[in-house]
């Protein structure tokens, strides 16, 4: 993921198109494939977790403190995630997905619950449970594929949503 | 992820239905969610990949060089693997997925050809293109969600197809 378009770089110039796209699969973003560090061994570890797309706060998990992704992020709060849809046809390497780099950081469960509960309903049955808790995915960078040759590297500032 | 059930832990002790499970989503998956750590900064980087899994081979992917998580697994094998489809309906979280932690290995391309064009016809557009090779994902473990209170840690045997 190198910074900005260059001469031979397979990284596109980032324009409003990329950066409406790279907007769009976040807010709509039901789960993520999060990438974590295991604490114990070092190596990468990959799980799904729920996602909502906070306005003004961000893109944040209900997560439980007894999962392994929670443990690896209180050790090492670095991380990934992968998210948008896979087609319903086609090569699905064709079609648009967002890597982030963030960092992930506790906030207000409280504060966000009816936002919550409004976004995720079935999540009800275990919202209030003590070990359960809200973290917010400070974003570090981004990098869209948009599908072959439409591959674009991401700032904070271009995922932000503008001012509607 | 511990090894085997243990008294107070979430993991419940492995059995073969657990093992049909993981077993079926390996067979089943057409991508996955990779993990590997970027080779630059330390980070995790979760992109997504396609996937076939080639009886006697195991679970592999088209991959091209040039991209970033290629390059970082030339220079870390190590990674994992998110695999299992979301639900049409229902909490995403209480449905079946698999985390795999194994190594990249390169894998002989035109051995592998007739069986992967079968699998995904549509990527004959760039098969043959010099920079993608097959890797072949070496488990050195795995993690079943099955849903709620539905977890077991999978050996590499656990995820060997019974003899057909």
């Amino acid at each position: 993921m190198s910074t900005r378009s260059k001469p031979n770089s397979p990284i596109r110039e980032t324009d409003e198109g990329a950066c409406a796209v790279a907007q769009q699969i976040m807010n709509d973003a039901r789960t993520a494939a999060l990438g974590v560090i295991a604490p114990d061994s070092g190596w990468p570890q990959v799980t799904r977790i729920a996602t909502v797309f906070v306005s003004g706060t961000g893109l944040c998990t209900l997560i439980s403190d007894l999962s392994t992704h929670a443990a690896a992020l209180r050790a090492n709060p670095k991380c990934s995630l992968l998210i948008g849809d896979l087609p319903e046809r086609g090569d699905p390497l064709n079609h648009p997905r967002l890597t982030l780099q963030a960092t992930a950081q506790g906030v207000d469960k409280g504060a966000l619950r009816a936002r919550w509960l409004s976004a995720r309903p079935k999540t009800k049955l275990y919202f209030d449970f003590a070990d359960f808790r809200i973290l917010r995915f400070d974003i570090i960078s981004g990098f869209l594929n948009g599908g072959f040759g439409k591959a674009f590297d991401l700032t904070p500032k271009d995922l932000l949503h503008p001012p509607e």
